[in-house]
């Protein structure tokens, strides 16, 4: 296939990002038509950046001049156009969270199982951050010892007024419930979600920060603050401590500043430039794969697992206990 | 008083390196008796070192030619020795923890209250650390918000065969439970501990690593992972997550070694040589104060709340719950 | 053009990462065919790599089927080839320095000039290192004033003992004799080249570590130390002391290790794997531009300055003087 | 002696400042008299800080309540105040230079040697900073090879409009002359200083910045910038270049602050504070040391070496060429 040809569906900012990424600085893929939920909207983002324009998703999705699919629509619209895409049996990169519910998740799990193909992936592209790859590769190796604890952060500058208490681990803390699955090989045991003293910047309805706590199978302790005000700092910290060694990802590199008596780095303000190369060998990678006819990133069953973690982290925060999460055995398919 | 007649009871090994400190670093004062609770072993070093021995350490306390006592007896022998000190109406510095219970504790801030003269400083060396004194400075003058999270880990590199679980709070986590408190200059609410996946270092009576889990009476949040058998480092973390900033107390500075495809600085191997900067300016400050009358350092006071901090972490790490700590009205006499 | 159809004179170790690169990282364009000046090992290379070989590297430049060229024989082939090529009006990617002497440059040069189109792109991959970029960046905006004074350090494990004084110059030294007239946009005006106390490591044919001591027209000094044997690290430094900031390249980021008391990240041990990222994006880039029949990279006038000012060094250096280098009005053509 | 009884000479605010620290923060000394070479002055600040005050300074070197005299007048006063004490046999402590011309040093430096008894210390701070003591230790085992090349930078805020192009080798780099003289166990052999662009914030009579060029005997070269109205940053910078490491002299510990979009630390603002703990260990050292009778610091030797070399410095840039320094054997005195 010379070019894969993309149909985008989602076209707000984080959709037309990524048709920019691809048209403009990847290779081997265009998005060449793209639609919305809501149809007139889509079309004129379609007539504005000269795409085709489909009124109907679904119909864009069937068309075969399309090969594969990205889906940056809002969560609740994810599952319709995934179980479309796997009907059509067509590759599909669908944002994260793959659906709200751990439900939802597993229909689609599900129907690409009962479709015999491998088709879909979830936009966890931190898994393609070249500091978290470093750790996964110094963790695995063991020439330090297992992996003991975890200490992580999630902090933003800011959030809208519509970012609410729930979100703090459906949204932001579900990226850590990938990576770390992913970062540590195993899955999760128990969930907890605990609160600190709250920010001036928040509301009544964000308790901000917040400190997710999971356990893993192996024993594994893990906590993760998510801290959504933070003022004017986007900073993302992950510290393994392993028998031999304590490993820390690394900021990314930036030139020293010595000035006004202080001597520092400028750090990102927002996830869209601090994992601008994740996100980049995220949608390369997958290019070249759908192309190849495989998928090798995050599957359905990773997205399905971490809306399952999730909703034991939500039970865990509304009810301030600490909730255990019920195994799952990885399927042959997605092993 | 031309140089503070210092007399010491204790003559293990930490009692021995203050009495070198004392007199072959500081000024001011002199070590010119010894005792230990081993009255054969007390008079021995004493005669190594040159100085007065006394069989019973208690007539050292008594001797008019001794002004102050200095107490690095094992644990048990705190009690008694402070309290004959108070009776002697004599400065005492005694090593932490005041004493292992905290009934003991509350028996010695009485004897002092009802003597009418503070004259007691516990050895809660980390106050006189140049990087928590920062911090302190930062969180004070709340520039940078009200201090919200706290992220704190206490790493030896082994500890004896009979260090076993209960120690890591009451033996090396009572630094934080001292330290923080001073830091954030507000008491605690609750006390938590839970452990990780151990360490193929550790054995059937150790948890290792474990992490013991504070809230203030304001909100405050603070998490301490005791890592005790961490192979060849010595690493104390403190990072403060306020509402504008996130600050973290600092290694020790040290030159930078490019060398061995690794750039890095070395850094400590035990808490003597980590804080030998806090203890000199501690028993300095020890020696300045006493000499004018005064205990400008950690009181008894500080001590006893330690030690309740600690019972109600030990109770929680037994039982696996969340325990809360009882509020103690500070009184007029400690503020 | 749907893939650009690249044949790649010299075959040795770094022609065949380049081939690998394109053919197996990159998109855009593919290697299909190679030769090399030693007829027999271009077409070993070609059968086992699975390309066409051409016992004639001239042929293989005019074939139509080749659609651009990279050169990365040694030294004194890359005249020809390049000239060859612009006889052919093909683009040409060649490896630096563009030839070992400065009027070998000038005739490539004036061929270019008067064939009346840009088509040589000389490898200074520096420009393409994202610290490199992130320098010029802040220099460029002023933001920190003027920059004044610039303190390089280029250091390599070892070199092979082939590696005699004279290559400090003009082997390793000239990726910053390139990169910092690119960094300051302006010229050189002076050169000079000092010894120091040679390491151990070295022998009577090389001074080892040497330091290049240049000055711009507007008055910048810039010091250079090249360090060839150096155990066991690769590191690149550059300071950029401008008036109001002191600006410093960044390590490529990695995992903090803190682990046998020391706390540190790894760096790396040779150019290969320092620059990555720089060759990936450096060839991307000339893909890219070639298809759309344009040369973004440094020219073969940067190329010709690049020689010249080595020149003026080995001078300066062989007569230990400052050297004066004569100024060069560059042509409109290149501008 | 129970405690030094020491006359200060010179109570502009250095002297003020000294009197502070000792009598306020050291041990085993106080300033009890002071004088001033501008005698009213003097007078006016004894009675203001409650010490005696003499008109006459030699009066106060001779009296024989006076046990040592610390010098911090005017550098055109040192000689005959240090001269003086040693006539009357009494240790002084004089601020660097010892003299502003080396044929003053070497008066002093004759006059000791006749009144056959070390008396004289030099005001070189550094040598008691720890960081450059934690350098020097590395250097001096050879663990890591032969030191080869020395980059060093002194960066100043700014200096009052007086300050002129001969005070940054004369009064700024006077420092680098003695401290890395020191660290590597050697003498110099040849001196160059050359300039760079000058900053806007510099006037007629000033180049700023400079560069200091020397060599050792052995043939190591070091290479220090002065760059004296840098802004807002006091920053003292030393990289050895060993055989086999790169060695960095650290900045003072502090807090890593996160905010702003910046990870960094605050570095001081100038001199007095960066090197607090430098002058606090000087002092200290000079009055243990004074008591027991001996010199442990730099010495006038010491001193005229410094002067001998900034001599040279300043011919070097006076007259644009490199200068060679007279080789002046140690005399066993000074050993």
């Amino acid at each position: 296939m010379a070019e894969l040809r993309i149909g985008l569906i989602g076209t707000g900012a984080i959709g037309r990002t990524h048709i920019d990424r691809i048209n403009n600085k990847l290779q081997g893929g265009k998005v060449v038509a793209c639609a919305d939920p809501a149809s007139e909207f889509g079309l004129s983002v379609a007539q504005k950046m000269g795409l085709k324009g489909y009124a109907d998703p679904i119909e864009m999705i069937n068309d075969p001049d399309i090969d594969a699919i990205i889906n940056t629509t809002a969560d609740q619209f994810h599952e319709q156009f995934v179980l479309a895409a796997i009907a059509a049996g067509k590759y599909i990169f669908c944002e994260k969270p793959l659906a709200p519910k751990a439900d939802a998740c597993k229909r689609i799990v599900d129907a690409e199982m009962a479709g015999g193909k491998k088709l879909v992936q979830v936009g966890f592209m931190r898994r393609y951050d070249p500091g978290y790859k470093q750790l996964k590769e110094a963790i695995e190796t063991r020439k330090y010892g297992e992996p003991l604890l975890l200490h992580c952060a999630h902090r933003n500058p800011s959030v809208p007024e519509s970012y609410d208490t729930p979100m703090a681990v459906e949204n932001s803390m579900i990226h850590e419930i990938d990576v770390l699955r992913w970062l540590l090989g195993e899955n999760y045991a128990t969930a907890e979600v605990r609160f600190a003293k709250d920010t001036r910047r928040t509301h009544a309805k964000l308790r901000d920060p917040q400190i997710m706590i999971l356990t893993t199978r192996s024993g594994v302790r893990i906590d993760v603050e998510a801290f959504v005000n933070n003022g004017n700092n986007y900073e993302i910290k992950c510290e393994v401590v392993c028998e031999d060694a304590v490993l820390n990802l690394p900021e990314p590199a930036n030139i020293t500043v010595t000035a006004n008596a202080t001597k520092g780095i400028a750090i990102h303000k927002d996830w869209s430039t601090r994992f601008v190369e994740a996100y980049n060998t995220e949608f390369q990678s997958w290019i070249n794969a759908t192309k190849e006819g495989r998928v090798d990133g995050p599957t359905s069953w990773d997205g399905y697992l971490g809306q399952v973690t999730a909703a034991a982290a939500s039970r865990a925060r509304d009810t301030q206990t600490i909730v255990e999460i019920p195994f799952e055995e990885t399927p042959e398919f997605y092993k």
